[in-house]
């Protein structure tokens, strides 16, 4: 079979996609698995209730819904009530002209970063900034030809974590940017960071996202916000943060974290011109996207039961799920040096081992025979130099927390072995 | 804003958006709209009994559907489910994995074409065949840079039409594959016909397809063949036709002419080379397909009810109305020299009006100004050379016959009216 560049491009086995691969593998075998590597967000059942219930009734709803298409840029009740939503409770004084949807987040990200980065028409090309690493293993191959991104490295800190109970313990990190290195001039078309961050639960303080806006916004090209994980749903962020923004600032939203994630609903707030551009990618990329998702979130959102399913059921289930799971590391890992990014937000640990005398992409591959599936660090650092170098992003790894207590254990359990064995 | 290449060309305002745009704004104006132009299939309450029925039924199906995401290929159970519905009825011989999901028809064409026309890593370019035009006006803008078609011009047979009631009418004519002209060399990369077709109602002939599959697999390029109006679902074809497949043909089919279309589900039939590079695009510019329409198709195909629905119910809905959109053009265009493409199948009607005296870009903007929406000729000829010197691609009009009695009377009307003057 003879692929055009782009088909070279898209269907070469690395990265993410040597991953998914090896994730669906792993989930045929006949062996039981630990599943601590996918994005999947976790069962609630107080969610699940709410969903089902509008589900039910919808009833001829759902035939509209299901029985036209809307328009490229998304389901006209949802922009109305989304719009108001965000008035409402953010006085951004937007209308439904600064929203369109996308099908899922991912799509979005492919529709924005091929818009805002690649080649350009007076024989230049530009990058997308991602100001802080490690970021999104999914941003790393959306391009239609080449690589757009250089990514700054991180600064680190170190300290400690309060439980939701008021337990504090020791052994945490915190990613800050390191404003000072960040390069930015000219071949930079869009800056973007995810916030909370996946894969480390980073939430990047106010003050960093205040000045990643000036200098976005000085330089005339859009930041972009990776908003998946963050308020005002499904609000899995633990600290105080402030949602921001203006009409340089592209905001990313979604329905999966909610609990909707097969429903494929990405949206976008963003400038008149930029929803323009979406709708026109939309029309020729999925002529239209698709509604259910939409239209299950309409009524949430006009009532703000969204806002109180996020705080009341969603934020709190993890909040107690990561301290959960930060218990069990600890334990497993008292004799071994681990250290946890401090968790903020988002459905994922960020694990550093220091000095680990293996890389993680080793760990992951040992892990994965032995029955237990976590993501290994080198994956998140799209636009990093000289990554094989950088010896940072092969002491970490990702495990995803939005799993049964049973999972969590069996899977820790068996990651300190192999933790443990590798220092030894 | 400062757009790539990449987004220049996929926001220029030419072609298919143009004419959204115009749409979308017809629709928001005050006025009544005698909207002929859209693609929405047509309520059908019979087909909306069963979705209902099957949406009430999926209970927690729902939420499983909803609350997980998918493998990138697509819903596993809807595959399963499928590939044995094919097997049952055309003896295929396939498996689950000879099938993909995409979010639409549209979102497989987008990738299909990209795969396997434009730029190759050996210099060359390659362009998709359309061996006959008029084509899918949404073919026309889907490369992600430059545009790489090349289309066929008709053979035009004059013939009459026998209507649903054994009733003979004369008036109409068919296009036929002009194989004698059709460039193939290694300049295509791929050949690709909608069957029926969408603008024209045609189907192309099984000694056609059958020449069309011998010359691509003579030239080791695969047949494309855009199912989306045919067999087994939603079969809205009236006349003999057999649906073949082999493992050089890239089967494409689609959930939104039953009447799903806002759940976007796209289904597309190849060997399992093109099926992996499909899921490793999905993965890349998705994450996964949305599952709503599949869930709810699943169990309409392990039980065939969607093969009764489809030929009990659908099919014959569109027979009386092709056939009774065909008796009010006949009286509405008695003195007018209108010809009609021979009706065999899909949502539309394509009119020709020899040597009118004004293009029917012309004619479409007076009737758009008028409160009646159809859709000119031109836009239907991707990959045609010299299009403006081509007479007949700007004698012809598509109108969708999905409408309401009243709708298809007064939107005849008000074309006859304005067609009528035209030629005086």
């Amino acid at each position: 079979m003879i692929l055009s560049k782009f088909g070279e491009k898209m269907t070469q086995k690395s990265g993410i996609l040597q991953l998914m691969d090896d994730l669906g593998n792993a989930l045929q075998s006949d062996k039981p698995i630990n599943m601590l590597g996918g994005g999947n967000p976790a069962v609630i059942p107080a969610a699940n209730r709410i969903f089902q219930q509008v589900f039910q009734s919808l009833g001829d709803g759902f035939l509209h819904s299901a029985g036209n298409y809307s328009t490229p840029q998304g389901d006209k009740a949802f922009l109305l009530a989304l719009a108001d939503f965000l008035n409402r409770h953010y006085d951004w004084n937007i209308s439904e002209k600064n929203i369109a949807l996308t099908n899922g987040s991912q799509n979005a990200f492919f529709c924005l970063f091929n818009l805002f980065s690649g080649r350009y028409s007076d024989g230049s090309s530009k990058n997308i900034l991602l100001p802080l690493a490690p970021e999104y293993v999914g941003y790393a191959d959306v391009h239609t030809e080449g690589n757009y991104f250089v990514a700054g490295k991180p600064g680190i800190e170190l300290l400690d974590y309060t439980t939701a109970a008021g337990e504090v313990v020791d052994g945490f990190f915190k990613y800050h940017v390191d404003f000072a290195t960040l390069p930015i001039d000219d071949s930079i078309g869009a800056i973007c960071c995810s916030r909370p961050t996946n894969p480390t639960g980073n939430v990047l303080t106010d003050a960093e996202m205040a000045k990643l806006a000036r200098l976005a916004s000085d330089n005339n090209i859009p930041l972009i916000v990776d908003n998946a994980y963050g308020m005002p749903f499904p609000s899995i962020i633990f600290g105080d943060a402030t949602l921001t923004w203006d009409s340089n600032t592209i905001m990313c939203l979604s329905l999966s974290k909610i609990g909707l994630p097969g429903l494929r609903t990405g949206i976008v707030v963003a400038n008149e011109a930029v929803i323009q551009a979406l709708s026109s990618l939309n029309a020729i990329v999925n002529l239209a996207p698709t509604r259910l998702g939409a239209a299950i979130a309409a009524p949430l959102l006009q009532d703000d039961r969204m806002k109180t399913l996020a705080e009341e059921h969603i934020r709190p289930f993890y909040r107690q799920k990561v301290d959960y799971a930060i218990r069990l590391l600890k334990e497993a890992f008292a004799d071994i040096p681990l250290k946890i990014h401090h968790p903020e937000g988002a459905i994922f640990l960020w694990l550093w081992f220091p000095e680990l005398p293996i890389t993680t992409f080793e760990l992951y591959q040992q892990l994965k025979s032995a029955g237990t599936i976590i993501l290994p660090g080198e994956y998140f650092f799209p636009g990093t130099d000289n990554l094989a170098a950088y010896r940072h992003a092969h002491e970490c790894i990702r495990m995803s927390y939005a799993q049964s207590d049973e999972t969590l254990q069996k899977g820790i359990a068996q990651m300190a072995e192999f933790v443990r064995r590798a220092y030894a």
